[in-house]
């Protein structure tokens, strides 16, 4: 019943997440719907008690015949309808009064959607805890380097000296937001999907909303003000959400990429056997993590972007854009959780080369300190004349191969404003890092506020599920 | 200074919006940092309060140069270098003092990306303002058409009878969950970007979050935990607010679109001179609020996309994905706007023709309400059973071009269980509508006590602009 | 070591094509590349002949361990290094001296990417001959219904009647490009890859222009002019040209669910047992095909955007974007070719309802052919004038629910002009087809002279496969 | 008439592509149909003669009024409508009969679809001139660098010593790939579209293909098999082929952005007054040039896959699809107008650093050479064995900071194989280039064949431009 992961699952996804999107996750979780609808009748008098225990205790993945849902599903259009099916035969098969009650009152969609919530909120945890286990690899990084002083750089050019602390708390900050996010996640789109064919609940003789009540405190999730299946902007916020963490773990990919790189060698992946070798140079040593990283960061918005379109979907439930769905969004969430993994393993073991950061500050010779005379000179002479000024010196000492400081100690117009020892401190990266350490150490405030937090919070309870 | 609108601006934007996207304003944005940077550093004892007074009074857009800006923006490779040019010549122009300290210790990026958040503010208090006309108009049509009932289409067949007033409150509880998104929205992307070259308030000697608070309350801006411009969650985030609501309204024009076709014809776009018509076929009545609501959402979806990819921006501040956004994201607002506009003053005339609502429901001869007499029968052969002896008899039906009803009725199965009045009342649409009258007073009920706070609200305040 | 389908695979995928595209089949393509450069570097004295076939005969995908090379191309970063390593051990246990040449002189993205190149000339072919059995299907459609007279429509409104065999023709035109297409593709795409680490083929001591064309001949691929690993366009190429031929199916299929309406009824998917249902209606028939196909056109658009993206190549060979084409393109190749094949099926089985056809086009009453009204009386007063005309009776008509004749036949502007015999001839919409039926024919000519050229070609060879 | 230009516009458009593609040029090449159209019904006797000289002589933009244009525009839903009309009024105001026939027999979608097609055709002059220039600056280039050797970089690490003309070639080699596909492209998308309002050519009563083959001589635009507006697979491969180039672009504007890095310094772009700058730091270099590329190939693939998504138009003529490409088909183009303008102006000038080329590859102690002895030395032990070992001295190479030549020197099992000499060679750069001075040549031949080719072609004559 389970497949073997594809050959390239383990490269770009993470084992955990994926048996929670794997096929038979994905009938569990409409499973989980028909079992909590029957209960959910029979605790409103729809249908008899009996029934229910019988058709929930027939709602296991493992009852089913995959193979036969596959053929089945491609005829009918949809899982749903072939799931039924054989839920229906096997529950006739023990007790022929329950098997009328199947699937009672609800359609395809309700038992597709809400079994994807279902999965999803599976998925979240994890994925939660894993976005916790890199914030607490940031906040460490953050903290021990806070004074460890690396070139700043913009627009890929060196701009001011920075501390990597400061780097990381930038990641950290980030990281910390998508936090949120996913919380704000877990309120918003953990929503029952139920109305029945068209969204009226027409079968329950207007008995419908409170069943529905009772299907959401069975599965605990929310219950939406009105069905609307061809809504698709819950499913839109989570695609975009995915997308969003995705986006930050490939900056952070890319800043460390960039760091790797020979000729600047401030950070590396951590090595291990067999671990980013060549089939034919035996001395490489590749980014791993960061590939599958920037990969994923290339992939997902595109699959976002398909989210988005299949919005348009039409009339009561649509034609194309929910079908679109239900590969993609599985798709979307399995390469973040995958970007997220490899790189909380990456960044847990970083190399950091503090001795490289600090030899790349001199590269410039003074010229990463520019912006700090010019504010010094400034307050003389106006920002803008002292931008000019340096700006000048600046092309002269790279021209000349010197270092900005002596430049500018032979010009009278800098010199009757700033002596040696001025000179000697506005060069001093040390004395040029305005808040930074002030910011780090909000980031980290942040971070172990959240955390203490996190800790106490009750484990989430994953509502209808036996196995 | 002001450019003429691009010839299909009319078409796909709202003038209202567009305005406040034009260059003019984006370079009004900028410049209301700049005013405020130098109040906030005149606050904080970083620059004299005269300086800061004389800076003040020339950021207007009017008194800038744009051929020159646009020009050295080329060279420059953004737009704030030369703008802080031209403000340092007109502030330099009066006040020689006040010159040295224009742009004091900020980058291209804190004025930048500030002026657009700028722009945003006053962008989402109209664009909020429209969402609650179209809000008030669907409210309006879901009240009026409770009782309308018409056929309800799944997978683009017919599948129930549904209120028509159902289907538009479906719509409208979309809008209002687009309405809770925009508030969060305000909440949690109107922040202030500022943190000089590398994010570090250098320029500052440790009194940057001193002048980073001042300047906060000067813009009314939140100021963020971190400075960290080349993290763009907060700008993705933006975008794709505005392509669940592009979605929502796509979906929307699609179902009018396919509601307005002529075998159909259950709505009807509001016609008007010389509106919707064509360069050939006189007889013509093209959708055309439709046309450009849909190509909105077939273009937005495309454009977030890019956004989420821009995400992995290199280093302190980055190549090319930065850049990347200057021009998308107010065109995914523009898109956005557009398309809220035209579908607005759309639904507030949209024309319903109730009559054939109704005949089309009698077309399918009983099919549409299978699913009722299945329910009904189901209680007594089970679900299963029911729904295999419905198919087969509606099969019969359709091809017999009977209604289903009398196939039916000469069933003995069936009339073993129901009789013919049972038979009538179950084929009554108005007897299959389960909750739907509920539900629609509930998303009734959640609008007016929605729109009851908007009233109240206090108008945001737009802080720093004089024009 | 093949793994079951996933569940939805029968539904969206065309499982001729996905053999071609699993995971064994990627390992057979790079084991293709491995003996044939066995062979190549054989021929040209690099390596001894003994050696190649013992290299050649281990190079079957049965003999190898797929879990090891799914964990271990996790930990190598690519899939070619593992496999490289198994295919040592396993050549290595029967002759040591053979060993030692395994993958001589190649990079892993030499094995990868030809691979590819290999697995796509087989999907070509099947691809094709696919869209030649379309081709067939439409062709007799289009023959047989180029008299079936229907509503042509425009921004899905009533615009003029129309063929539906010039509907089809337009359909089997597009086809027809996309042929086209698919041979310029082969041409320009089944190229070699093969450079080496940095695409200098450095291990060869400058031999290595020489194994190319060897390798070039064994694998019947093309040897480009020069080996350039990170430059993508090619594969950009490929990924583009299935997304156009999804585009037009998904064009197609939107026509066939439109025209499948209920209250339009003029086509059906073919019917069968448990095909299109609803797991709670019973009177269902849902277009299943459409569905497929307009839900692959929603996924390919965002998928191809993602080769685009991932053209931004680093340096010799990239980081994340030539690892994120490993599964989009078989992703859009898959979707593209399930979407190919089920409609494929639809069409060949079309139900066409020329009655409906007929019947929809007296719905208008004669508003669509206000533009013949218009064309005739233009001659005498002007083309503008009459369209001004005939608009203001077209609305008369439709507001006093009368046919345009009759309204055109009160007013003496028109009468002076048109008797009654003039009108009769112009509401006839047989008299108003234009070039259609000499425009089906150009096209149905075009395909015989196609297909006849088909049938004759020889059957693609596929080189270096035993299986 | 002509508005001034957006103040983003020098930045990332080229002024030169911009004004074909600008609201005057639209206008024009609509007008240019209308005036065709005229002359073709006057060739073939549909109107006459006299009529077509009138109603050409009014198709001239600088006639019309844009701000009524586009008012009308946003009412009708087109650009042709109001068009047609305000033609027509300058018609008749000199010619009363010649009114009669303005866009006599044509849809809004003829002119529209025709004149974008015509403004396509100037845009591909300057761009293919533009393309030519790229790669005569791109020749020189690689001709020049066919012996300066640096690092050729894979997975962003250092792999083996290549020319840099090699990077310079594969940049040209795949320049050339384009200009092939842009030839293709002139052949295969510079199509007329002219149908009427099905398609049919109706209006023409069994004349239209005799019109439209004039039409087509006039316009000196291929006359497709059949009408087929709402099929845009044309449209699609116009907007991929930009797409292709525009990642091509990227990706050199990627590698030269990685190697100007400070601590690389093997490249840098021209140096200019002004150019590159900071608002705050005056020592800044930036990279701008790539900025622009860059931006555009992040922007462009969401454009693609925009005009992807929007091929599923609807019937005849299309509903949402067909107006999103109005505006997003010349995004497309200039936007990869102006990378590929701002790429060539810095490829031209581009200041390449041999002897910091020279240095890096000094850099890795050897490392970068290790497969030039695991060749070597696989010829004895094997290639799978020497990789292993070479692995292994790499490491402690690393690890101990030695030269591995160094370390090999010391291990008997190296020893054995090859003596300090054949050390010596196997370490020198110079050694290790394989093919790549052959590679060169074959690229820099083909240039030269096709720039000769190029400059004997008649330029593209554009038909029917009066101005």
């Amino acid at each position: 019943m389970n497949q073997p992961a594809p050959l390239l699952a383990s490269l770009f996804r993470w084992e955990k997440i994926e048996s929670l999107l794997s096929d038979h996750a994905r009938v569990q979780g409409m499973l989980d719907f028909e079992a909590a609808l029957a209960r959910a009748e029979a605790k409103t008098g729809v249908i008899p008690s009996s029934s229910a225990s019988a058709i929930a205790s027939k709602c296991q993945a493992q009852f089913f015949n995959f193979e036969d849902l596959a053929r089945s599903a491609a005829l009918a259009g949809n899982l749903a309808i072939p799931l039924v099916k054989q839920l229906t035969a096997l529950v006739g098969s023990d007790d022929p009064e329950a098997m009328r009650f199947v699937h009672w009152g609800a359609t395809s969609q309700d038992a597709i959607d809400t079994g994807f919530i279902l999965q999803l909120r599976e998925v979240l945890e994890e994925f939660e805890s894993e976005i916790d286990r890199l914030s607490a690899a940031l906040a460490i990084l953050a903290g021990k380097h806070r004074a460890t002083l690396m070139v700043g750089r913009t627009w890929m050019q060196p701009a001011l000296p920075t501390p990597f602390g400061f780097q990381v708390a930038g990641w950290l900050d980030a990281i910390h937001r998508h936090r949120a996010r996913l919380r704000d996640l877990q309120r918003r789109a953990l929503v029952l999907q139920f109305g029945g064919a068209v969204g009226t609940l027409a079968a329950f003789g207007g008995k419908g909303a409170e069943v529905a009540r009772a299907l959401g405190e069975e599965l605990q999730l929310t219950v939406p003000e009105i069905p609307s299946h061809s809504h698709r902007d819950r499913i839109a916020e989570i695609a975009s959400t995915f997308g969003f963490i995705t986006g930050t773990l490939g900056k952070i990919a890319r800043d460390i990429s960039l760091q790797m790189q020979t000729e600047i060698a401030e950070l590396s992946e951590p090595q291990a056997e067999g671990r980013g070798g060549s089939s034919t140079m035996p001395h490489k040593h590749n980014p791993v993590a960061c590939s599958v990283v920037l990969a994923a960061a290339a992939r997902v918005p595109g699959l976002v972007s398909t989210v988005l379109s299949a919005m348009v979907q039409e009339e009561q439930r649509g034609l194309g854009g929910w079908q679109a769905e239900w590969e993609v969004m599985p798709e979307i969430i399995g390469l973040s959780a995958g970007a997220l993994h490899h790189l909380t393993e990456a960044i847990s073991n970083l190399e950091v080369h503090a001795d490289r950061m600090s030899r790349n500050l001199e590269l410039t010779r003074g010229l990463i300190l520019a912006e700090a005379v010019q504010m010094a000179l400034g307050k003389s002479i106006g920002r803008s004349a002292a931008h000019e000024l340096i700006q000048k010196s600046s092309r002269r000492a790279q021209k000349e191969n010197r270092h900005l400081r002596d430049v500018l100690a032979e010009d009278p117009a800098v010199t009757k404003h700033l002596n040696q020892k001025d000179l000697d401190r506005l060069f001093d990266p040390r004395e040029y890092l305005g808040d930074s350490s002030a910011l780090i150490d909000r980031v980290l405030a942040t971070h172990s506020s959240r955390s203490s937090q996190e800790s106490g919070k009750p484990v989430g309870k994953t509502a209808g599920r036996k196995d």
